[in-house]
């Protein structure tokens, strides 16, 4: 099967800036071309209005919790809101996660974007959903509380989740320990263990609060960077949520050891945990991806509203438009997501030889004509409503605006009974 | 004719955190009942899935720049920027500000907002393209320079504005002098007195960045509020846009006389204007509506994208979420719209005898079930393809997410027609 792109504008991310007008040839999945292109194909698209970019990558997302969507939106900061969630958490059966990760998924998949990394339990329920939605994922082992228990979930919970995955190389494990105010440093360093044997990387939230660093350094007289950096998580390659509350010096701890940020704005900010210093990060070579932090402290899995609230934060945060231009942007949420997840080689750009993660961005309508720029047209323009087309590896998840691996309708009311029936648990 | 939109969850805007599940009657453009209603009706909408809410009031834009929607994008600050935006204005003509309106106003319309109010010169040309769309306006005969010119566009535009009116009661004519920056104190007074004459209102750019307060105190040794009150400005209803360095002290002359202030978020991030104290202004009761700003600095005209963002941006700002519910935020997108604007007894909530300006979102789609919240779904999930249904005035400018008064692909490949031109000559 091949699929010919037509007269796009292509937006590829292998160069800063770089825009150019022509076609993208896909080969069973695989780009085979960009530019200028003259083979025939199976099916021709025309792009004449369209703007071709690699489909997003949601660098730390819970799925699942589609259902907590504006549930106790009255919390006051993240402690008060994890009071209200953890309850409702220990309800949660395979049937609502399922449930709710199709929903999430076609969310994604709505706004453009075909991978994301998550962090949740019942891992399994998830990577069902994942499957059927036709996209990618970075599926989190979740550990949390001490190594005994990271133990159990090793010995009972891992090879459940290993055995859902099967022999698709369109989803990985990774290890995603949930953080140091609930994990001990035996923990992470048993998960650590694990995933390094696995070749697995290290999915944990880090410095997300202020509450969060100050209760460290009481504990034990670190920062949550330092006491990973002192029990080797850092030995494996690692993506961090949040990184809201870092000095220089902790950046250069993350630095040294290619330690990837994913930077959630919106989250940060409903939960007023801070604002990341995305552009210091940046300026030190830090790779910074994007990420949605889930329905339930976002309230949306749209990598472009993130990208345009990223864009507007860091402009407002650090008085300079500089600090954060639409290519940056859309660099965080595509390349460097890629990056992060170790994914760089197969997604994150459009090029030969990479396989074909690709949105095509509808610029026929009233929010985003005249394009003028088609940087700031995709940043600060564009929304869900014109993500026309999202291929992962070569199939179209979403065509015309329409969603095509899941129904739903179907996806909506399930979801919704299900949620209806955990709050009556 | 008579609409019954049947089983909506209305928001009326009436009563804090108010929400009923119920019908609203719609007779010849006003809103005859709201609650259980059991008239018959010529047409009935079922609304179960629905969630309804005044139509949105934009307090402050510049409708005709969807043209350089994107352009310069690469400007350090307000400054900059406009140098790069006047050479454009200079070349524009009546037709291009006329295609450029009606693009704008489909945009509004479809994010569900049914009056703006503009500042921008040739208005007779937004007007007609306001009338074509269907919708409300407040448009502002412009004012900059000096008297002289004051006195100039008083003679020779005004009439040219007020006959492109003509007799319609749903467009408003206001005074609108551009800034301190710009405008000489007896531009304003000329300006002032021509308005309190015709029972006019006065828009504004005030405090919009820390350059223009410095620059003001340098040349008057008073800040751009003092001056404006010192000159009798505040002698008539005023709303200011933007208010982002205004002080305590400041802030009690705007309450004195009344003063609206219109926070444009996403502007004020984008150009590095800086962060508007939006908790304190209403702390202290002054009344603060919601702008867009226009497509060349934000770049949408989507109230819905503004919400969101003036949600996030206060919370982070005042590192709490009491800073702004999302019932506040919707609060003043609508309801302090209308006051603002002075049509609070014709718009702005859902109750009897009001004007039938209202909008429906639709909630069966994967970014926002469940909704468990409905003010925080509004606010921080919902977006322009949840804009199900626009009326204004018992009208409908848009339904089942179509736009209704315009032809959406003529007015695009028309107003790029003109900017292409544009930039030629």
């Amino acid at each position: 099967m091949t699929t010919l792109i037509k007269n796009a504008t292509i937006i590829p991310m292998t160069e800063r800036d770089l825009a150019l007008r022509g076609d993208i040839l896909i080969d069973n999945g695989i780009i085979k071309a960009v530019g200028s292109v003259k083979d025939k194909a199976d099916e021709i698209i025309d792009a004449s209005r369209m703007i071709a970019i690699p489909s997003f990558v949601d660098g730390h997302t819970h799925l699942a919790m589609t259902l907590m969507r504006n549930y106790k939106d009255t919390s006051e900061n993240l402690q008060d809101w994890l009071s209200e969630i953890f309850p409702i958490e220990d309800k949660l059966n395979d049937e609502d996660i399922y449930q709710a990760s199709r929903l999430g998924a076609l969310e994604l998949i709505d706004s453009g974007c075909t991978v994301f990394a998550d962090m949740y339990f019942n891992a399994w329920s998830t990577i069902r959903a994942v499957k059927e939605a036709g996209m990618r994922a970075v599926i989190g082992q979740s550990f949390m509380n001490d190594k005994d228990d990271a133990d159990f979930r090793i010995r009972e919970l891992a090879p459940r989740i290993q055995e859902a995955i099967g022999n698709s190389d369109m989803i990985r494990l990774d290890a995603a320990v949930h953080a140091v105010y609930t994990s001990t440093p035996d923990c992470y360093e048993r998960a650590t263990e694990w995933a390094k044997e696995l070749g697995a990387r290290m999915h944990t939230h880090l410095s997300e609060t202020r509450k969060e660093v100050d209760d460290c350094i009481k504990q034990y007289g670190k920062t949550p960077v330092e006491l990973l950096e002192s029990i080797g998580v850092f030995s494996i390659p690692c993506y961090a949520a949040h990184g809201v509350h870092i000095n220089e010096e902790e950046m250069d701890i993350l630095k040294e050891h290619n330690v990837s940020v994913v930077h959630n704005p919106s989250s940060n900010m409903k939960l007023a945990s801070g604002i990341a210093p995305v552009k210091r990060y940046r300026e030190k070579g830090i790779n910074v991806a994007l990420g949605t932090d889930g329905d339930s402290s976002n309230n949306n899995l749209s990598m472009m509203k993130e990208m345009n609230i990223a864009a507007l934060l860091q402009t407002v945060a650090n008085m300079t438009p500089s600090a954060a231009r639409p290519y940056d942007i859309l660099e965080m949420a595509t390349k460097c997501g890629a990056s992060a997840l170790g994914l760089e080689d197969r997604i994150g750009t459009i090029e030969e030889g990479k396989e074909a993660d690709i949105t095509l961005i509808n610029t026929a309508d009233v929010n985003i004509s005249p394009v003028n720029d088609p940087f700031s047209a995709i940043v600060f323009s564009a929304d869900r409503k014109n993500i026309d087309t999202v291929f992962c590896r070569g199939r179209k998840l979403k065509e015309h605006g329409m969603l095509l691996t899941l129904d739903k309708d179907e996806v909506i009311r399930k979801t919704e009974e299900r949620w209806e029936d955990i709050l009556r648990r």
